[in-house]
């Protein structure tokens, strides 16, 4: 079996770190491991799968003779680099938003739209996590019967905050609990029993950046350009897993039972919807595994075409690293 | 001015000692109070603004000529007394849910459709927290042009679960952040760092008896009889203002300008809205007060007549013991 030269762009922080960890657990086909960070991070082992890897500053020499370069960087660092790595002959797997709406960079979720993969320029994007865990959740829907909306509120974990959110959350609740008092760095606001309705930045229309990704990423990742969404994000004092709730209307009506069905026999999803034993999908349950937990499955009481249901994944894993993992998978059974 | 003999059924949980502290914040002109609990709390000597009061055992005698009984029992206790109420002449305000929906009895929020209050067979029902926390916000758009639906999403506080919820969230963190076993018994799973979809008993068609208070209280509430509402509730680690991400879909089309409006001029309401600023409703501000926060109000993505908004409000002051005590004025106006 032929083995790769990997690279992982912002190996330190909570998602590269996460890949390293999944590219271990799934035995991905290493050759050379590469860990690239910051100048600040340089020298740094760490330890993996693979055995101890010692951190190097990202360059622009960083890339030859890399097969696969998977980023965990800020769209910065991603615009700063995407361009050498290409050059270099590697394919970028970029978790970061920098590329995700090119209209040449393929934007994946392998269980959805493999096939977007083989279109790639050197570069294919990694979706939001969020938009990772409602899209494997309603995929089977659309299946089905081809989705025109959705109207989502969802319940964010502090780990999309990156590392030093559930540190900024744990730290928060031990002052609060103590009453000590708060500097809130990570977050906008205090976040230890407390809620906050902004995750990015706001645009125009009163929408913030995050609640818009949900919409321009479903479209793309979809093949569905008229699908419409209407977001909330909020950021809860949850470690990480991610929940959304969410309704999802579609061109033609749709049973329970069948959609019930979909979703079970979905790869990367697992059914847990049984209100009689109270078993529904919550983050404590989803947290450090890969599939995407979907239940509260009920006809909408406003539009006979809707489906409600509520699910859960870990933000960290599917949502970010584990989808990469899996999109790099994609481009090695292609190059074999 | 006329003073009145008022008793609090249930005072020793928590809306019952919120009801009697804001009895005293808000000057309700008492001649004798009567503070009635279960044999096992009657004893008690609870300290109010009316003076130091020693808890009764709650009986059929209890209710001789008392005027107002504000009740803040659980349905079983609210049934077993309120034939004895109305009998000996009082008005039962009651915040259980065993009396709401009956066609015999006013639902009443205060800045909605006070004029319900004269209706009276001598019960009054106080809504559900949620149900009041969304209508107040969601009361002004109403009046611009009616709601025909109302997609829901909450984030509840643990003190929507009584006086041991918030004492449950408390421990339970306590014991996660000392990595100490934890039992649930309030809840049924780890509400610390959790999220449970589940608050109430499931009903046949998968929704929640919570989730269908909404549009059932919503629609004599507001006198909308087709109003729908799809609403998904979840419990969230938070002490005790509940949130609620909403969608109002109105006949006609209005402007986010005018909808800000009619919401900063609404009583009861707080507009909090400037994403410039990054002004918008948490439950940490909304907590021990009586004003609804409603901000991130903007146009719905889906539907040209939706309006999305954020609110918070204090699930035990507002949602709970201010509106009963706000109806207990409405009905000494009516007497006198």
């Amino acid at each position: 079996m032929k083995k790769y030269n990997v690279a992982i762009l912002g190996a330190t922080g909570a998602v590269g770190r996460e890949m390293l960890k999944i590219l271990g657990e799934r035995k991905f086909p290493i050759n050379q491991l590469k860990l690239l960070a910051s100048s600040k991070s340089a020298g740094q082992v760490i330890s993996s799968d693979f055995g101890d890897v010692i951190v190097q500053q990202a360059t622009t020499e960083s890339f030859a003779g890399i097969d696969i370069v998977l980023g965990a960087a800020q769209n910065s660092v991603a615009k700063a680099f995407a361009k050498t790595i290409v050059e270099a002959g590697a394919i970028f797997i970029d978790n970061s938003s920098a590329f995700r709406l090119d209209q040449d960079v393929p934007l994946v979720i392998p269980e959805i739209n493999p096939e977007d993969v083989s279109l790639n320029n050197g570069i294919i994007a990694n979706p939001n996590c969020s938009t990772i865990i409602t899209l494997m959740a309603i995929n089977p829907i659309n299946r089905l019967s081809k989705i025109r909306a959705l109207y989502v509120s969802t319940y964010q974990a502090t780990s999309g905050a990156g590392e030093n959110g559930p540190k900024e959350l744990i730290a928060q609740t031990k002052a609060v609990l103590n009453k000590k008092p708060i500097e809130p760095k990570v977050f906008p606001y205090q976040i230890a029993f407390n809620l906050i309705p902004q995750i990015g930045d706001f645009i125009e229309i009163g929408y913030t950046s995050e609640e818009m990704k949900l919409q321009n990423e479903g479209r793309k990742i979809l093949h569905l350009s008229n699908l419409k969404v209407a977001c909330t994000c909020v950021r809860v004092p949850v470690i990480r897993s991610h929940s959304i709730s969410v309704v999802a209307i579609t061109e033609e009506r749709l049973t329970i039972e069948e959609t019930k069905k979909a979703i079970q026999n979905a790869d990367g999803c697992q059914l847990v919807d049984d209100p009689s034993m109270m078993l529904y999908p919550m983050p404590l349950t989803t947290s450090d595994q890969d599939l995407v937990y979907v239940g509260r499955i009920r006809k909408d009481l406003i539009n006979a075409n809707g489906i409600n249901l509520w699910c859960c994944g870990d933000q960290l894993r599917k949502g970010a690293a584990t989808n990469a993992v899996q999109i790099a998978e994609l481009c090695i059974v292609e190059h074999n």
